[in-house]
């Protein structure tokens, strides 16, 4: 049977319609309705003559035609959502995944083919993402997730453990790694350049690294009548100061820079803020302009502080390499694209994690407006049709090769 | 018998020791530790032989010396802090007028001599200031204060009614104002002014006008990684440089301008700011000034917003018009304090309401580092004696007068 792209398309609504709500996706990682799209998923793979399904020991689901060879090609990504998601991110790549297996059911091919659908990319409830890839990848910290809690205080441990993940058994699912030939992925971009550039798919280099930095201003805190401007160590203007000078730096450097979170102390109108913490999010698809934007960021918070008669100090507080896809999968992935675009992904993917194992490639598919994690988040059906019809390509291509 | 600025330093330190603490004072309004330094205070009040002490009916205590003519000249400032706040702010100039009552007990005088103790001066309670001075003034909005509730929950009226006060009468105080021939007040400068030059006191010309607005910045929350940067509408950076403008103009135009409170929306490190709310506070001496700050404030959001592809709006927060003291009083504050020194005052006091109504002066002492509202809140003693001497030296010329 050949691909459909309109009954991927179905599907995916069938699942927004069984798990959505006015809000958005509700598919939170380790909830109710989690599984409830997990049983629509086995659902529509106990259609297919031939799958076999498992769980891993870190909850991601595996169902597998076997082929001529041991050797294993995975297809995948996430059903999990945020609260008041979308309904493509992550899906998209599941219910392709579905389809790539039913257009291979009861036929012969050379490689065993699997459709994966990872547990917890998203890191919604506990903070932390990639769980069940990192997992399988090796790079999970158990002691660290171990000391993990949602918002109402409940442990991971004890979550994981309802839905059959037992913490200290997850890295088991690593032996999952060892016999993968490649992984692909179709995910939705989560941004707004393939729109802008009126394409319905492109090829994937790599994923972005992240330098995430938290810098703290100390200045003092005074009276915002009886202080002379002249007299003032405002802490607030200093963060100010460099968070434009962190967007000028990004630019510079063709990275990204962001400074979405500023907090003030005291934070009131009447004071002059003595305290401020910027955090500070840099990506870039090369190491060391990475390396360099962080030290320029660095270097003009010290700046501003002096200026201003003020101490900065820095806290890491999370960063990855950049993570480059397979050379030869990626001009795969090119060719079946056929628009001849190739961008990296500035937002983390579980195919980060599969690359440092095996040769991995990814397609994405526009999103509407660029907004993602929003009940807003779409993809024109012409698009989706054309991306998806790529990604069946792809997938053909290389489990025959 | 003469003032001793000695005995109003001992009546502050056992002040503090009864109703202070490890944090700072303790004196906030309408609690019992504000009773508690009422307490001290009427105690004071009962060894000075011909003193009347009332309560009026916003909650203000008023102690009398009468005179040879029924018009009064008040001195005074407020017994109540804000919570962890320091010793000095409000309590120094009710314990000067106390040694002011006790300079004159015994003899006569021509004018009638009052002290009056403020209830509320600093609103930490309810986020209202000047609650019995602007009843006394007759700008208490009573509806508006009906509506208060405090941090639990407790409305305002019920709880100034505890202390006696029923705030359906407040305004019944205003009968206080209309024998009122001058109001003088001794207070901290609570800025770093007077220290930088070395002043143990100085004359104060009136309080600094205040336009307090909130401007609200709304841009496109969108993804930390995804969004390439040219094709961003960062809301919180669109705030920033509208703090830095802020700056700018306040130096420019002889004024201060705050923007100690921003909050960024969703804020969060991994998304672009699609909303920012900043808190603008300016103030000068002059209306002129001050209505330029504010259009010069409001031109450069308007302009930031437009080069970043973001819309801004404006909401009054509050306002209060600069009010000039009584030159001759001034004149004679300057004389008073014998240093040539006369500085606005960029915070509010008890006396702006009371000079709608009446010849009105102000000393400052100075403030050690310009900090107030803090445990660290301090004035030098040989300071703090020379300016209570020179208050009680005011208070004698004008009484005399």
């Amino acid at each position: 049977m050949s691909p459909d792209p309109r009954r991927v398309i179905a599907d995916l609504r069938e699942l927004d319609r069984r798990t959505g709500g006015p809000g958005g996706a509700r598919r939170v990682c380790w909830t109710p309705v989690w599984e409830e799209a997990r049983r629509f998923l086995r659902e529509r793979l106990d259609e297919i003559v031939g799958v076999t399904v498992e769980l891993d020991e870190a909850g991601n689901l595996w169902a597998t035609l076997p082929g001529e060879r041991g050797e294993v090609v995975a297809v995948g990504s996430h059903l999990d959502s945020v609260p008041n998601g979308g309904w493509l991110d992550g899906a998209l790549g599941v219910m392709t995944g579905l389809e790539v297996l039913r257009a291979h059911a009861g036929g012969r091919r050379r490689s065993t083919l699997t459709l994966v659908d990872w547990a917890d990319e998203e890191g919604a409830r506990f903070g932390r993402s990639l769980f069940g890839s990192s997992a399988v990848a090796g790079t999970l910290d158990v002691d660290e997730a171990r000391a993990l809690r949602d918002a109402e205080g409940r442990p991971l441990p004890e979550v994981v453990a309802d839905h059959g993940v037992d913490l200290d058994r997850v890295l088991e699912a690593g032996r999952r790694r060892e016999r993968l030939a490649a992984y692909l992925e179709l995910h939705i971009e989560q941004g707004p350049v393939l729109e802008r550039e009126g394409l319905p798919v492109a090829a994937v280099s790599g994923t972005f690294g992240v330098e995430r930095h938290r810098l703290v201003f100390s200045g003092q805190a005074s009276h915002a009548g009886t202080t002379p401007m002249e007299l003032r160590h405002d802490a607030g203007l200093t963060a100010s100061i460099t968070a434009l000078t962190v967007e000028a730096i990004a630019r510079r450097n063709g990275g990204v820079g962001t400074t979405g979170a500023l907090r003030l102390d005291p934070g009131i109108p009447t004071a002059v803020p003595g305290r401020a913490e910027l955090l500070v999010d840099l990506r870039h698809g090369q190491a060391e302009p990475l390396a360099r934007m962080l030290a320029e960021v660095l270097a003009a918070a010290e700046r501003a502080a002096e200026e201003r008669g003020c101490t900065v100090g820095a806290e890491h507080v999370w960063s990855i390499e950049p993570i480059p896809f397979d050379p030869g999968l990626v001009a795969a992935a090119e060719e079946a694209a056929r628009t001849g675009r190739t961008l990296p992904s500035g937002a983390l993917h579980d195919a980060a994690e599969m690359a440092r194992h095996a040769p991995t490639a990814m397609l994405f598919a526009p999103s509407t407006g660029g907004i993602s994690h929003a009940k807003e988040e779409d993809t024109p059906e012409p698009d989706l049709e054309r991306a998806i019809a790529a990604f069946c390509r792809l997938a053909e291509k290389v489990v025959a090769s």
